[in-house]
């Protein structure tokens, strides 16, 4: 294999990335790309993931880096770094840290100019690497043995300082090159590190900050999900926790926050938050953001703007103080010392009401009050036969459940009801998709799981994201998590049509998430927005349960289940077999086809286009 | 629906666009867009295609173009822009001529800046123009309504002169402004333009040619697809048939030229072709390329590098005459003025010997020698029954079929075998797609039917490509042919993975395609290029044939089969039913999992990877 000869200061080039890549705890690689590098792949202790398409493992890539906490794509120059561009597009606009390797032709040939396929004929390469800058926080050329370990480093511990993709270009002849692997050896740790700052310009903002806090009556934090998520979330929790400011969360703030804690005052989402929340956002005198973006989806009615004379604004990687500008403060060192110089000062810390914005008893899919737990006692099939053998209670439950469906009420799932519902039945540590759509806005109204993950696109939207994402996210999850965490995702039966095939790869992975298909014959949130009974928002219908054996899987490894009642659900729900996720499991979620979550309604309402300013929505759920 | 006044003289700006599409022969639109403006789609009297996900409505849009002329691309800013990009990158690889008319926030949001959804959130949409500008030849913004009607002209007539993609930035609120209409009734008549050019610098250009030609021993005409197809097929095939000059196709150039012209030589394909040909492309003293771009694909074995000295290329927009460079050359009037000028010279054209690059009886599927129609005439069911009953021929060749199955002599099918038979089958104006790959490698191999169209990327080579193309391509050719012509696509099983869902779109649209999915469990191309039995060229499996199912197929609209021996595809070639295309039709083609056509071992061959020269590949067929 080796036809370059290494001396033992010496190692080929891919196998000194797969080392760096191990070293950050990325143990799958997800994509498609150059063949002698796959070869490294394996041999160096990783996994391959060859996913259906580039956008789909661009979309598994992002998902896995949210779970595992950063992830690698591979992609071949041209016809797959452009097929994959939009899920990179994404990851930089959502913070997700993917480290994009772009395999070339050889250096050779970018010399010549020659005229290769998956290029325009012109032997001109620089146009995708411009494209491909537009969506990285930093791109590298590895096209010189001597510094290729220094930049490979640069690149991978930039992209997890910034939280965004970086992109590495790589000619195939690189690949087997020897270089120098002392920095492998005895270089710094290398890992997720910090940048270096300086102390003095630090101290500088956190005492603005202090300062304008108690200059303040009433503050509010409110928390999101960019960049707050990789490399600083155990330090926004303790400054949650231990600095006792009441806090909101943005809706790409849900599963990062703790939203048990005795300061969590709701969900702030524009217009579409309760009446007390939105209440609290628009009387308190000042705001501190943390990782959030105003966008006109996460701020709904506000069209993304917000007053800069109450807002403090914590970022990545800079700190606005009511409009004043501090470039280049990392956010993990901010909340850090900010906690620190917080819980110093004992500041009196103002007290809200702790009313929640959902009551314990609301939505309940099965009720644990004493009268509900002593009545199913009683009618359960131990309550009827006392000690008797397993086989008479599953017969019991089979009769009952055959009762139920036959003469039993049978309601139609709404999505009020099932999004409360749903909050009932997740579990601690839960890994939750939301596909933009009905599903990322209905999971407002569900209570969150404690220490759970929630993964929605609240900026990029791109519909057709969650299928590939889950992909990911249920192989990290498979790898990192002990416990083990149950992978469930919510997807509209439009947006599954975009990545449907990522299914199959889950199958081959041999995962095991729960995928739950809203099927209510289209686009719903373009018809609430318009077209209501147009054509163009209807999509065909799919026959969803017969996929899993169309992709290969074995019978026995998987369940599909068509869900059309509460009744159904709750029983599927009150199952063992169904919650403890030993199988592939797909639902059809039937619901009515102009069937919404309210506060989806009323965001559509501030979304309808009117005379002068409209807004696109790509595509439906 | 009006909610901007027209007058008389106006029209609402989508309107006039939706006029303008329709003048140049689309009666389809392809893609996923702003909603307001579906609304006049259909009302303007054209087709709305919702495509399951943007990369296949560009790759339809293509195919769509391929077949009727030109297509219009429909997305939305960010999320499908960049979903779309390869494919739009892709059209302009191969100059195909597709409108992409991409929907963007208001021009008060873009002027305010505002954080919208489908952005990086910071007011900023500059990027994702640039990088449309990159792949198309001209982009244009609508921003305001005086130039508008100007603009979206001149875009549409750029597109069909350059033949390759233009973008349209379109913001929503610009949807329903009213637009002076006068250039539909009393401007230009709007069509397939052709641009006014300097007659003097266009005689130069022939004389310099004619003279090259004159002072040739030998000359020979290299004939590629692009530039050539849109706009100037019909004075190519006049320069051909006029000037007899002997002339060869390229892989691009299949289906652009007719083989059945004395003067046609055969197949140059680099290192692959017949040794005849190579001889001849070696040893002519000038070579006149048409259309053609030496790519390593298209002219394996010389990586792109051909001899200047010999070679005279006339392009798109340019004529190159051994190395002096004539731009601004549009060949549609190059090849009317030179076919002109070459009749009046009465040049003395060389004549090379006859013999084609396969014999007639070679690869037969059924023989039309004299013995053998007799053979057959002997034991037809008429032969037997003579005038009997239509009832008992059918049992008869029922028998028969039952007999060969059972007891008959049962080959297992190879690519040397197929493609060669296939040729038998074509019948004329078939359109033919032939994803990259073993497909588009092997139909090398297949006597071409007359007036067929045979679509292929052999540039861009975007695996996955074929199966929008043919969605889009089955669409136009329903509109547009009379009498009926065939869709067909051959594509390997690990390309259709990637665009599978289209066949949702082919079946929701009544379009009735044969699609053979060349199953061999895995990559093939890869597997003779590096890593022959390794994992990462393997697939997972599928059970295509469930698939018109799961896509709501009715029963009766469709049909499969899996077809392992050489004895059932006759049969299948052989049967009306399956001939006539009455129906959707999905076959399993099962060959080896190292078997592949001859000519593309030998291509692979010259792609595997050896020091310092090793070339990308970027996926599998």
């Amino acid at each position: 294999m080796n036809n370059h000869s290494t001396s033992p200061e010496s190692i080929e080039l891919f196998e000194y990335l797969c080392s760096r890549v191990k070293e950050i705890g990325v143990h799958s690689i997800h994509g498609d790309f150059n063949l002698l590098a796959l070869d490294y792949v394996e041999r160096c202790g990783l996994k391959w993931v060859g996913n259906c398409n580039e956008l789909n493992a661009g979309y598994a890539a992002d998902g896995y880096a949210r779970v595992n906490g950063m992830s690698v794509l591979m992609t071949v120059m041209g016809v797959g770094e452009l097929s994959a561009l939009n899920a990179v597009a994404g990851s930089f606009a959502e913070y997700v840290p993917v480290i994009h390797i772009v395999s070339q032709p050889s250096r050779q040939a970018q010399k010549r100019r020659s005229c290769v396929h998956h290029s325009f004929g012109e032997g001109e390469f620089e146009s995708f690497q411009q494209i491909s800058r537009s969506v990285s926080c930093m791109t590298v050329s590895i096209d010189c043995p001597q510094n290729a370990p220094s930049l490979i480093d640069e690149a991978i511990q930039q992209c997890w300082i910034e939280s965004r993709p970086v992109t590495i270009f790589l000619p195939s002849d690189m690949i087997r090159i020897p270089i120098a692997k002392d920095r492998l050896t005895v270089g710094p740790r290398f890992g997720r590190m910090v940048p270096c700052e300086d102390m003095g310009e630090q101290k500088k903002v956190i005492d603005e900050i202090a300062n304008e806090i108690r200059r303040s009556n009433t503050v509010i934090i409110l928390v999101g999900g960019y960049g707050t998520i990789h490399g600083a979330r155990w330090e926004l929790r303790n400054l949650l926790r231990e600095v006792k400011i009441p806090f909101l969360a943005a809706a790409s703030g849900l599963g990062v926050v703790d939203t048990s804690l005795p300061n969590y005052e709701g969900l702030y989402v524009g217009t579409c938050s309760d009446k007390r929340v939105l209440e609290l956002m628009q009387s308190t005198d000042l705001i501190i953001s943390i990782g959030n973006i105003f966008s006109d989806l996460s701020n709904p009615g506000f069209e993304g703007n917000v007053d800069q004379s109450r807002l403090i604004q914590v970022e990545r990687r800079r700190v606005i103080v009511k409009g004043d500008h501090f470039p280049k403060k990392y956010i993990k060192n901010i909340l850090q010392a900010l906690t620190s110089h917080l819980i110093d000062l004992q500041l009196p810390m103002t007290q809200y009401s702790s009313a929640r914005t959902m009551s314990p008893e609301e939505g309940k899919l099965i009720s644990n009050s004493k009268a509900a737990v002593e009545r199913r006692a009683k009618f359960s099939a131990r309550g009827c036969f006392g000690s008797s053998t397993k086989h008479i209670r599953t017969l019991w439950h089979m009769g009952l459940s055959i009762y139920r469906h036959t003469f039993g009420k049978k309601e139609p799932i709404t999505h009020d009801w099932f999004w409360k519902a749903l909050g009932q039945w997740l579990q601690e540590g839960d890994i939750i998709l939301a596909e933009t759509g009905t599903a990322s806005f209905g999971i407002w109204n569900t209570a969150p799981p404690r220490e759970g993950i929630l993964i929605a696109q609240y900026l990029w939207s791109s519909i057709g994201y969650t299928m590939g994402a889950c992909q990911g996210a249920a192989l990290a999850a498979e790898e990192t998590s002990s416990p083990r965490r149950r992978t469930i995702l919510f997807i509209g039966d439009g947006s599954f049509q975009c990545g449907c095939q990522e299914l199959s790869t889950i199958i081959r992975q041999g995962l095991k998430p729960i995928i739950f298909i809203i099927c209510n014959n289209g686009y719903t949130v373009e018809r609430l927005i318009h077209g209501e009974k147009q054509a163009y928002n209807d999509i065909q219908g799919w026959d969803h349960r017969l996929l899993p054996a169309v992709f290969g899987a074995k019978r026995g490894s998987y369940q599909t289940h068509r869900v059309e009642t509460t009744e159904h659900l709750r029983d599927l729900f009150g199952s063992k077999g169904f919650t403890d996720c030993s199988v592939l499991q797909l639902v059809e979620l039937v619901v009515g086809t102009h069937d919404a979550p309210s506060n989806l309604v009323k965001l559509a309402q501030s979304l309808q286009p009117r005379s002068g300013a409209s807004l696109v929505l790509q595509d439906r759920c």
